[in-house]
């Protein structure tokens, strides 16, 4: 399908906008009429501009509060329109978008409204344009799609469609069935948006909180399976009032724009396949990995924060399982937990590490076919990488996550080498003979900008099909801490990220430690944490110290014995459970740096989370630890 | 009254939270148990530092979810709050505040709620301390303070009373009547929250968006009027959930905090004694000044800004009317408007321009008796500035405003020689003899970070008694600014200010410019708009472009006549109409710096506001022009 986004989705001045829009590889564009008020030059001068960077202006819009008026009004607002359909004439568009009136004193009167819509088509018919009738989900009198139908299939006029949009028919909880009804040519253009569901007056939540589809917790696809039934042939666009969005860099937003329509398109293609439907010209990408696991994360070092991380390392009972043949980069190993320490000069890792110092600068994921799954992340737009290799060594597809830091896709072929032993040099004799006290990295948590949130959501559901769950906020001692955590299909990958509006929490602290975005901290699984953290406290590993009174109030909270609370508050271990039971166990190492920490859980009983209640304990914790030592 | 403070209402540390508010002098504070929980020490640990700062512990909060549940669920209940019980001695508070419960599962039965209240007050018998019922807002089943007293006088137990919050009962709009005639003595506490009216789930609005009374919409002194005729003795207790509190200065928002009490003291007092009712021990500062004006703007230059300056003012008409006696100070005047251009070394001004550039570092307001407002501001605790005084020169009272900049206050004695004659050597040769184009200052413009708009609104509320409008938010090409206008009572003062989270705004651009919150415009009113723009321009005053769109929708949007549209399309001027046909006209200067400007007005038929649906344009005309003159 044709693509297309509207101007207001985007900051920038309007020229700004359309250059980031055709280079984001948009097919055409929305001008909402304020774009153009501000900009200093001709309606003709827009459409040259356009045409010079190939874009369509597939729709001028909105105008307000036509229909349901006096005879009075409805010969001024005649009047108006015609100077807006001279204007769409200049800027070389023949769509215009008409929404439903908000005005308190619209005539509640379905025939008037008929009458009136019906001089609004003949005007449109005289001037060569078609107007699009769209319900605002707050419209006065007209608030459903269903009822502007209606009202448009009366006038029964070919200069007079309706206009659809995902956020007026799904945020009021409107049936999208009878969308597929409507003949296709009768639509004259569909808007897109998605939205976190917030407990909010429409209004509002519409002009601040929409986002890009894949990014809130709309049945966009649902939605756009009907419009594609209905034979609509027009393009797909993206209308998003996201105060975010207004302040974030323009062309990141329009790529991230463009990804969210293939990604919409990808889920609409295999809801109509699951119904069995047609599904042709939508969006196929390469299928999401079935399997995912983490293969290693791959940390930038110099000698001196190797040291300290294999010291750490050490201490949790890592072994140093190999070294790579052909760079300074060595491998630890700790249950089916593999990290990589990069100290290889003149390479992408130590670019990174003079940027951000000790930092994640790559994570390799473990699917079935790596070639797929790079191909489906590359052709939704994210960077493809490739580092030198030396002889006999893997070549590792890549793309770059949007913080500039690698993401491998790593396969393994029955009979052949394994990704370790191809590069690494392995050292089997210090193989553990005992069970390891850590099983598997749980989950990586990366510190964030607020304003690239949504950038990093879009990015794993897109690029590796990951689930997201809803975000909360969490209270740092000094601002509020926003949470979403996103999931491989298996639940064997889990990425939380953070992110932080104010200067002084923990996540901003972080990022100005790090100088960008990145790791927070990594959690590694264990069976048994009561045995794990005495192990690691006997070996030296500093762990973080919990309030007394945090135990004194889970003993007030949950019915535990007094040995368990006492056997938590030995360990320093928070301690969580669901509402079936389930039990989470977790405890923090202090911060190795400003930024940089480690953690260790057990899950019991199907427990799925992160602890999210005790994550405001945490921060606590380690604004008093920042305080004594980095201060 | 006594005062008091809720810990959860400002950021840091317990230790840090505790230190600011004995600072701000605050009698008492509220321990919310999470900043107990994240505390590495002993309750006693909290009651020795809280007595240490004089500090009384005035109340344990909050226990949730404990009533209208099954026996089993009530023993276990009664269990949780004799933990608390014990928590609360050690911790050396006698209260403690029981919420309404919110669970799904919450059995609407008022004699079993009555029944497990009886309990409870049993309990908090036999364990010497006061339970306080208070209803949520969105209580399950109670969620009125009349019901919750219904309840908790059906009890009729002396270690049983009721909470009221102003939050509470104004949010959901239940009347305040009848908190008159419970009796006093059974009311355990009393907390205090003002909110701005939003349209959102009370539950959000409750948890982000309370501030302080004076911040807000709500009649927070109408609630607190009915509390001090219930002959209540406690404290006035402030419980603010404020996402930006959270993250903004300890120190400032306390202080913040204990003023909006004494400004609501005062408030109350006023409501009271309008109702011939008593308002003995409510605080009563001087009162706010009936006439006020402003008197000159002083601007803090060097030698090369002051060029500038003058050179702009001397476009618009101003004249040099006279320098300072004994300092590098000069006066500018325009019809009654008077502005100060300091230049003085090692003078307060020259400090300010250090920091900030060409700024403005003091205004003057004209009121009836300056030491009688001067101490009106003192009294609410900003801080009092003197400065050198040459002799015979006048001692102007004045006191900081929250970015360092002064207030001072002047008054004038019949038969005395004025404050511009007392102080400069005033040149009359070259006083107008033509009607000035300008007659004064029509409002002044403020950029702020956003975390300090509720500050500066509290600055004007209470240290000068200006009302304020509700804010709105206006769409810059990088952002959105939140934007909110004050003025004294008869309009003859106002100010607007501008705030933005976002990071590349004008007014983020502007704070950056000027290293600190200040003057974004100055703007002066004048009878004739079209006569005056035309001079400016011929005396080659830059002023910012318009694009032609504009004009062409303003057609569209008002019958304006085509020869308005033209001349004001002619003038780069700007037009609004409010409801009743009060008309604004408004044309801005280019920007002086990277932050500067100013603004011509005309307000014709009483039209009272600031032409905010233009603020848009200005911000996208300004942004164009930026990134030809600064990039």
């Amino acid at each position: 399908m044709q693509r297309s986004i509207a101007t207001v989705s985007i900051s920038g001045t309007l020229v700004e906008k359309l250059t980031a829009i055709q280079a984001a590889g948009f097919d055409g564009v929305e001008i909402f009429e304020n774009d153009l008020l501000y900009f200093d030059g001709s309606p003709a001068d827009v459409r040259r501009i356009a045409a010079d960077l190939g874009l369509k202006i597939m729709l001028f819009q909105p105008f307000r509060d036509f229909e349901g008026v006096s005879a009075e009004r409805l010969a001024r607002n005649l009047d108006r329109v015609k100077r807006k359909f001279d204007l769409m004439h200049e800027l070389g568009t023949d769509r215009i978008l008409v929404c439903s009136n908000v005005s308190p004193d619209t005539l509640r009167d379905d025939a008037l409204i008929v009458d009136q819509l019906g001089a609004l088509a003949r005007a449109a018919e005289q001037a060569g344009v078609i107007a699009g009738y769209e319900a605002l989900a707050w419209g006065r009198h007209v608030n459903s799609y269903r009822h502007a139908w209606r009202l448009v299939n009366a006038v029964n006029h070919p200069n007079l469609g309706i206009v659809l949009d995902s956020f007026h028919t799904l945020s009021i909880g409107d049936p999208v069935d009878e969308i597929a009804a409507i003949p296709g040519e009768r639509i004259t253009f569909v808007q897109i948006a998605d939205a976190p569901k917030l407990a909010m007056d429409v209004l509002e939540w519409s002009r601040h909180y929409r986002c890009f589809p894949g990014q809130g917790d709309f049945d966009v696809a649902g939605f756009t399976a009907r419009v594609v039934e209905s034979g609509y042939q027009g393009p797909l666009s993206l209308e998003i009032f996201n105060d975010g969005f207004r302040a974030a860099p323009t062309a990141a937003t329009a790529a991230d724009g463009h990804r969210s329509l293939l990604f919409l398109e990808e889920q609409t293609r295999s809801k109509l396949i699951q119904q069995g439907r047609p599904a042709r010209e939508l969006y196929q990408p390469s299928p999401a990995p079935a399997h995912i696991g983490f293969q290693f994360l791959e940390f930038a070092v110099d000698d001196a924060a190797r040291r300290q991380l294999a010291d750490w390392l050490g201490k949790l009972g890592f072994r140093r399982a190999g070294r790579h043949r052909s760079k300074d980069v060595t491998l630890y190993q700790h249950g089916a937990a593999s990290l990589v320490l990069n100290a290889e000069a003149d390479s992408f890792a130590s670019a990174f590490f003079q940027q951000h110092g000790l930092s994640l600068c790559a994570s390799a994921l473990r699917v079935d076919d790596a070639r797929l799954a790079f191909e489906r992340a590359a052709g939704f737009g994210y960077t493809p990488f490739s580092g030198q290799v030396g002889p006999n060594e893997r070549v590792l597809p890549a793309v770059r996550a949007p913080d500039g830091s690698l993401n491998y896709f790593v396969d393994e072929t029955p009979d052949e080498p394994t990704l370790f032993e191809a590069d690494f040099l392995l050292d089997n004799s210090n193989a553990p003979t005992e069970p390891a006290l850590l099983t598997n990295i749980d989950h990586v948590v990366l510190s964030l900008p607020a304003d690239s949130l949504d950038t990093w959501v879009l990015f794993f559901r897109t690029a590796f099909g990951f689930d997201a769950e809803p975000s909360w906020l969490v209270p740092d001692p000094y601002g509020l801490v926003r949470s979403r955590a996103l999931r491989s299909r298996d639940g064997s990958v889990r990425i939380a990220l953070n992110a932080s509006v104010d200067r002084h929490t923990a996540v901003a602290e972080a990022l100005h430690a790090y100088r960008g975005s990145g790791l927070n901290h990594v959690a590694f699984r264990t069976g048994d944490i009561f045995a794990a953290i005495p192990q690691f406290v006997a070996a030296g590993l500093p762990i973080l110290r919990i309030p007394r009174n945090y135990y004194d109030d889970l003993a007030a909270r949950y019915a535990l014995p007094d040995e368990t609370i006492e056997a938590l508050c030995a360990g320093n271990i928070l301690y969580d459970r669901d509402e079936k039971g389930g039990e989470f166990f977790h405890a923090y190492t202090e911060q190795l740096d400003q930024r940089f920490f480690l953690e260790i859980v057990e899950r019991r009983g199907g427990y799925d989370g992160y602890g999210a209640g005790n994550a405001a304990v945490r921060l606590a914790a380690q604004a008093q630890h920042r305080k004594h030592d980095f201060n």
